[in-house]
C-alpha cells in the first residue's frame, strides 16, 4: 500500500499520518519523491484497507501494491490446479464441455438431451433444479424432483451432473444428489453460501458476478478455499455493459488475466452471455481458441418449448457440429498455449 | 409483448409463429405494418418471457410492452406507500435521515455516535453487526454482540435501529434485535433472503444491486411484497461504471424514475456511492434537493480509526452542519415536489 | 510512476529493467519491499507512459503516481478560474444558467424562448445551429442562418449566446457570430478541434465525452489551455452506463472530484443526461444543491413540436418555476460550499 | 414506432396524441390492447425520433420497431460487401491480417517490421503518422514524414498501407499517400470527418467508438455510405467497461451481431482492446475462430523501445507463430461459418 501525500505536506503532516498508520499495527516508511512524499505501508498480513487512509488530511491518493488474495494466487501456487470430475480434468490443458438444458423440465427431457450431448462428447451434464429468476412469477425449477431426475441421468449415462445451489438451506439436499455445485452469478458475493461451499466435498463452479472485477471474483474463490475446498472452477458468463445487441458482454480477456493471477481453472459459458443462439456458436469457437479450461453450453431438445432460456439453447444437432469444430480448434491451440505459459 | 418478424416473412411463416405462441396459452394477433408484420401477444397473466420467441425462424426482435411487476407498480397502487418507523415516515414528502457508523465496533462507539446524530436530527440509527466483505480476511462485524449494542442504543436514545442481514440463517436473530432489516447490494437478487424478508414483520430497506436495472430492482421488491410484507424502502447506493474518481456512480435519475414506476419510497445512501467524505456532503445536498424520501449517511466519531469505510464517514460536527443545510433545502423543495407529482 | 516487479525477480532482472527505464531518460530508483521490489521513476517531465514498461519480463504492474496534466491542475493554480461572460461569472460561487432550445428552428422561436428565459433569470442563451446527429437523415441544424438568428437574439435581448461547433472548417464562421463556443460530447477528443478552440478568443464549454474518465476530460481541457485559451468551462452531461431508465447517467460525483483536481469551473447539463422532462427538473435542483458552477438547461416554447430533443425540454413556465427554486437552494448552499473548500 | 399510453387514458387523450403524430406528417393507428392502448406510427420515411413523443401527457413509453439505417442494412443488401485491397478481400470468408507498429517512428523501423510481417503472411501494413493522444505532451506522430515512410514501405514490399486520419484538414494529404483510411475510435462520431471519408475513393476502416452501441456505429457507417463510398470495413477494438484487468473489453459478440444487421465486413483489433501482449495472442486466436473478416494486430521490432503502445505489440517472432495458428484455426472455421449464415 502506498499512501501518496499532497504536494507541500509539511514534515509534521507526514509524521501525523505515519502515526495513524502505525497505530493500526503496520510499519510506515516515508518515500520522498521529486515534489511530494509517499508513505509505504509494510509488514501487513492480509490486505490493508485503502479506506482507512483515504480522506485523511494531506492524503491525495492510496494505491494498493500487493493483491489481497492468497490461496487463489499464482504467487502462492505456481502450478495449475487440476479439478478431476469423472472423465474430465479442468486445468490440464484440455477443454471438457458441460452441456444440458437451462432447467430440468422432465425426466424424458433430461435423458434425451443427456444421451445426445454425451454422444457428441460432453463430459458432464448440467440442468437447473432451483432457478434464480428475476421475477417471482417465472418458473422456479422442479426442486428436489429435478435433482432426482439428474441422479437418474448420471445412473443412465454415467455423466457427472452439475446444478446450481441458490441458498444454504438447500445445500445439503443438492450436495446429496449432484457431483458438482454451481454458484450462480447473483450469488458470487453471497458470503454465507461461499463458506458453505468451502465446507463441501464437491467441486464448485463459481460464476462471475455480473459486474465483478477480477479481484472480487478471486476473493470470492478465496472464501471457498479458505474453508478448505480447493476444487474451485471459475466460470466467465458475461458482464453487464451498456451494450444491447447481446444479453451480456462476454469478457474473454478475463481468461488469460485470471490464469495469470490465479492457478484455478477457468471455463466459459457462452450461452448466458450471448442470450441468442446465433451468437453462442461463434463465441464457443472463440472460447475454444482462447484456451479456456472448459465450457458450459446450453442444449435443449426442443428450444422453442423450453421453460427457460430457449433462445440461447442449441439444438442437439448444432451441438454435435459445434463439438467437432471445437475439438479441431483445440488440437491446434494446445501447442500455442504451451508457448504462452 | 410484440414479436417483430423479418421483412418478407410469408403468410405461412407468420402462422407458424402464431401457433407457437398459442401453444403456450396466449392469444396472438398479427399486426401488418408498412413493410413487415408484427404479432401482438395478448391475454397473458404475469409477464411473457421474450426468450421463448427470440431465435425462432423469422423473428427479428421481441419487444416487451407491459412491465412484469404488479404489486410494486404505481399502476397497481397510485398513492405513495408510507413506511412509518418511530418518528420517521418514508414516503410522505419528508426526508428522514438514518445515520451511524458502517460497522458496530463497541458500545461506547455506537452510543456516542447515536447521541450526536440524534441531536443533529437523525430519526434512525444504523450500524453493521454482520458485514459483507470482499475479503475473508477483513473485519466481519461483531455478530450478535453488535446486535446487543444496537438494542442498547435504542433503549438509551429511543432511535429505532437498522442493520444488514446477510443470510437466512441469521434472519431470526437479527429480526429479534432490530427495527428495520437492510438487504445489501450484493444480496439484491438473493431470492431466498428476499422471500424470508417478505415473511418478516419488520420494514425492509432494499439496496440496489451494483449493476441492477430499475426493473430488476423492482422485481426484487416484488419478491418481498409477494410474500406479504409491503413495508419496503428502496435505497439507491451507486452503480458500477467505468468511472474511477468515485467508488460507485450515484444514479440520482433513478429516484424520479422509480417514483414514476412504483409507489414505494426511495432513499439515497451517498456514503457508499462516493467512498470519500469530500463527495458525500455535496451528494447529500443533491439528494435532498432531488426529492429523495430519505437518506442514509455514515457518521463515525473517529473516522481515522474506523474498522470499515472510515474514508466515507462524516465527523459528527460535519453531520450536524449537513443536516441543517439539508433541512433548509428540503423546505424549499417540498413545494416543488408537490408540483411534479 | 511505480514499476512493481514479480516476486522473486533476481537482482539482474531488476537491473535489466532499471537500464530500460534509464535508456528512456528517466531516473530509476529501486524500492525493496517485504516480498518484492518496486522501482520508482523519477525526474520525468510531463507524464510517463505506463505502456512502456507493462509487459516487460518481470514487471507485474505499473502504477502512475502523479497526474499527467499541468495547466488544468489545481496543484498548478490553487484559486478557481473565473470565466466572465456578460453578466455571468462561472467559478465565483454563483450558478449562472444557460438556457434555450436544443436546435435553432426559426427567429420567432429563438426570440420567444430567449425573452422568457431572460425574464426567468437565465444569463446566457443556447441554441444549436450545427447539430451532431446519430443519423444522417435527422435534422442537421440551420447552419449559418441559425447563427444569424442567434446574433439577433443577442442584439434584441442582450444575452450572450452559446452554440456548438462541430468541426474546424466551420470554426471561424461560428466564432464570428457567437460569444461562447461549445465542444460537444462526441468531439471531446477531437484533438484538432480542441487545438483550434485553444487559439480562439472565445470562452469554451467543453462537454464530457460519453465514456470519458475525469483524467481524460481534464487532458482534453489541457489541449485547449496549452494553445493559450484559459477560459475553459467543463460541462458534465451524463455518461453511458448499463442503465435504461434515463438516456445517460448524470455523474454528479464528478463535480466535487473535478473541483478537487482542477481550478476550472464545472457546470451541469441535466437535460441531455435525463432525456425526459420529469427527470430534468429534480436533477436541476440536485445540481444546484451540489454546488455546480452553472447549469445548461433546455427550454422550448413548444416542446411537442421541437425538431430535436423535445422530450427533455422544459416549458417556459416550468423553467421559471425551476429558476426560482434553484436560486433559493443556491442561497442556502453558498455558505455550505464555503465550508467545503 | 409504437407509442404506448398510460393505463386509463381516455378516448380524448388518445385522440390528442394522434393529432400530434399526424401534425408531424405520419399516419397514426391506435391499437387497443388488454388494459391499455398503443398507437402505431406508419408511413414514416427514414426514422422517427422517439423524443418527439416521449414526455407527452399520457405517453408511457415509445418503442422503435424498425431500425433507422438503410444503406448499411442487410435488409437493404443481402450479400456481404467485399472490400478488395491488394491481395486482401474483406468479406469473402477469408481473414486478411493488417499488421504493423502503433506509430511510424523511422524508415528502418517500418521497413524492418513490414518485411517480417509480410513474410509471416500479413496482407496489409499499418502504422500511425498522426496519433490521437490523450495528452498533448505525448508523441503525436511524425506527420507527413511518416506518410512518406509508409509510401516507401508499399514500394519496397508491395503491401498496401493503412493509416489513421484525424481531421478533415489533413485528409487530402493522407489520402494521397496511403491505400486505406482509418477513422479512429475517438472520431467515430466526427460527422464532418465521416462525410469527407464518404467522398474519398479509398476504402475506410471505421473503428467502433469506445462506448458506441452497434446501432450508432452502423449509423456512422451510414454517413460514409450516404456520401457514396461503399468500401467501409467495421473494426471492433474494445469497449469501455468497469473492468480493470484489460485496457478495454473486447466485445466479440458484436461480430455476429453486426453481420446479422449489416452486409459490411467486420474485423477485430485485439491489440488495442487488450493493451498487454499476454492477452493479445489468445484474443487473436479467439477472433479467428469467431469468424471475423480480418484482424489488425500491432507488431514492433523492439516493443520495449516503442514510442507508443509497446506493451501491446507482438515481437515479430510471436507474430509469425500467431499467424500460423490463426490460419490453421481459420481453415477449420471456414466451413462452420458457412453453416451459420
Amino acid at each position: 500500500m502506498l499512501v501518496v501525500l499532497e504536494k507541500g505536506t509539511t514534515e509534521e503532516g507526514v509524521q501525523a499520518i505515519v502515526r495513524i498508520i502505525e497505530k493500526r499495527g503496520y510499519t510506515a516508511r516515508p518515500i520522498p519523491g521529486g515534489d511530494r512524499v509517499s508513505i509505504g505501508i509494510l509488514h501487513n498480513k492480509g490486505s490493508v484497507d485503502a479506506a482507512h487512509f483515504l480522506g485523511l488530511d494531506g492524503v491525495k491518493e492510496v494505491i494498493p501494491v500487493t493483491k489481497p488474495y492468497k490461496l487463489v494466487s499464482r504467487e502462492f501456487q505456481r502450478e495449475n490446479t487440476q479439478v478431476k470430475i469423472g472423465d474430465a480434468v479442468f486445468g490440464d490443458g484440455t477443454m471438457p464441455v458441460i452441456a444440458g438444458p437451462c432447467a430440468v423440465e422432465s425426466l424424458e427431457q433430461v435423458l434425451s438431451i443427456a444421451r445426445s450431448v454425451k454422444k457428441a462428447g460432453a463430459l458432464l451434464f448440467r440442468g437447473g433444479a432451483f432457478k434464480p429468476r428475476t421475477s417471482p412469477y417465472s418458473f422456479q425449477g422442479l426442486g428436489e424432483q429435478g435433482l432426482k431426475f439428474l441422479s437418474t441421468v448420471r445412473e443412465e449415462t454415467g455423466l457427472p451432473v452439475v446444478t446450481e445451489v441458490m441458498d444454504v438451506e438447500n445445500f445439503d439436499l443438492v450436495e446429496a444428489y449432484v457431483d458438482v455445485i454451481q454458484i450462480g452469478t447473483r450469488n458470487m458475493q453471497n458470503f454465507s453460501l461461499l463458506r458453505r461451499a468451502g465446507r463441501s466435498k464437491r467441486p464448485v463452479i463459481l460464476k462471475r458476478g455480473m459486474s465483478a472485477m477480477l479481484q472480487e471474483w478471486l476473493m470470492a474463490a478465496e472464501y471457498i478455499m479458505e474453508e478448505g475446498n480447493s476444487n474451485v472452477i471459475l466460470c466467465e458468463r458475461g458482464i453487464r455493459t451498456f451494450v444491447r445487441h447481446s444479453r451480456n458482454t462476454l469478457d474473454l480477456s478475463v481468461v488469460p488475466a485470471a490464469k495469470k493471477e490465479s492457478h484455478l481453472p477457468i471455463i466459459v459459458d457462452p450461452s448466458h452471455a450471448a442470450g441468442v443462439r446465433d451468437q453462442v456458436i461463434p463465441l464457443a469457437y472463440a472460447s475454444a481458441a482462447l484456451g479456456a479450461d472448459g465450457q458450459m453450453i446450453e442444449v435443449h431438445n426442443k428450444p422453442e418449448e423450453a421453460l427457460s432460456d430457449g433462445a440461447q439453447s442449441l439444438y442437439p444437432d448444432q451441438f454435435t457440429a459445434v463439438m467437432k469444430k471445437m475439438n479441431a480448434i483445440r488440437s491446434i491451440i494446445a501447442t500455442a498455449n504451451g508457448n504462452n505459459e
